[in-house]
């Protein structure tokens, strides 16, 4: 039995949301979920205040009744309480599993840079509601149960990390940024410009010298501008890179979408739970 | 007689607003204005390829029979170019004066960082469009020519510079990017979200500490959300600053608008030209 915590970061979760994933589990014994009730809290663009968050998954993570933390909804805020949080965390926070991606990236490197627990970008809580929104739930559950069937089919033996291209590029050289050297940095975006695509790309590339490569994800919902930009995504990446002397690796298998892979962080979180 | 060449870094510049900006100052003899070609052409996103912009800027700035290099617009691209352009500037460039704002920020960074000319935060040609647009020419033709009338008023005894909030945030820590410790930070933006802009200033005031202080122009055009932020722009600014040790000095009066008032970087640019 896994016992699964699940807090809101950055913008809360519908209550439906929730409900469906309990339905999912109910009566099961391989997992446990509990739902915090800040999960459920609206204040502004974000459930909860910062302390109300903060408070949250410090709860979450610092309770030894919990084997792992996973998060219910990206949206924008996770990297006002960062900080604050992993200062705040204890022994049992450390040995803990974490998973989320989009905003919760600002946490997932957080943890990752002063190595508490076993962290992953992949599928949230809220996921439940895409179209094959329960495979990818059962993707999620199985990773934190010690599987890897749900894995990115191109991670290899380097460590690897894994982003929103947006969130790793208000990352890079923050007190939050862990150190990525040698290791694949596999990165995703949804409803940004290609142009805007382009000037995140400049800013990371500029940032990440010194990585294995880069791999480039899914970037969907991309919005029809005035004018064509003149290249296309892949084609992007692969110039910055260029520019850059990083090595453009290929595709990756993560996105804002159901089919949304996961990707352990490092090479210790990818194996069994302890 | 101030001899002026336009060209356009980023985006290109409609026709019209050139032959307004000409119209101006037909039969004067303070000011000669000469559009390069390249403001007009269209390529995808730009006003030409890369190698396109980047020679007619470099025809600008090495050309010894102009005094002055004045960007036509922003959009999104000059961080494309900028190295490469700083890097091929010649004795003739470094004799100039350079004036623009929005994307031309990557530029005028770039300039500023290798002790390039006299750069200042000003009004584009193309912002003759705007309603009084007439004014807000003449006020960059002023600092073009010497003049103080159209300074910021609130610049000390302190360098100071102003950028784009996204344009500034996508320089930090990039090879375009000046030192800016104990300089006044001056910085505006135009169609962005407040959650967008609360992110933005995080990356920000992490990459800033040693700075004098941050000044906040307008922040325009917000996009309505699906629910309030819960604060606004200057809480946003006076948040981060207060979170990382910055101080906040106030309002600026720059802005994506006519009345966008001119910074000259650093305090020698501030003088009549040499």
């Amino acid at each position: 039995m896994v016992r699964i915590a699940i807090c809101a970061p950055g913008k809360p979760l519908k209550r439906e949301r929730a409900d469906a994933v309990e339905a999912l589990v109910a009566g099961r014994d391989d997992v446990s979920l509990q739902f915090h009730d800040q999960c459920f809290v609206h204040a502004g663009h974000f459930a909860g205040s910062d302390d109300v968050r903060l408070a949250a998954l410090l709860e979450c993570a610092n309770d030894p009744g919990f084997d792992a933390v996973w998060f219910a909804m990206g949206g924008y805020g996770s990297n006002r309480i960062a900080a604050r949080a992993v200062a705040r965390m204890d022994a049992a926070a450390r040995g803990k599993s974490y998973l989320g991606y989009s905003d919760t990236g600002f946490l997932l490197a957080a943890l990752y840079r002063h190595g508490i627990g076993r962290v992953a970008h992949g599928p949230l809580a809220g996921d439940i509601r895409r179209e094959g929104g329960t495979e990818t739930i059962e993707r999620a559950l199985d990773w934190l149960k010690g599987g890897e069937a749900g894995l990115e089919p191109h991670l290899d033996n380097h460590p690897a990390v894994a982003f929103n291209l947006t969130t790793l590029a208000m990352l890079v050289g923050t007190e939050l940024a862990p150190d990525l050297t040698g290791h694949v940095v596999m990165v995703e975006e949804v409803a940004e410009h290609l142009y805007a695509i382009d000037r995140l790309f400049f800013h990371l590339t500029q940032h990440l010298k010194g990585i294995a490569g880069l791999r480039l994800g899914r970037i969907s919902d991309v919005p029809e501008n005035d004018r064509p930009f003149g290249s296309d995504a892949e084609e992007i990446a692969e110039d910055w890179c260029a520019r850059s002397g990083i090595p453009y690796l290929g595709r990756a298998d993560i996105g804002h979408d159901a089919a949304n892979k996961i990707v352990p962080f490092g090479l210790e979180a990818r194996g069994a739970r302890a």
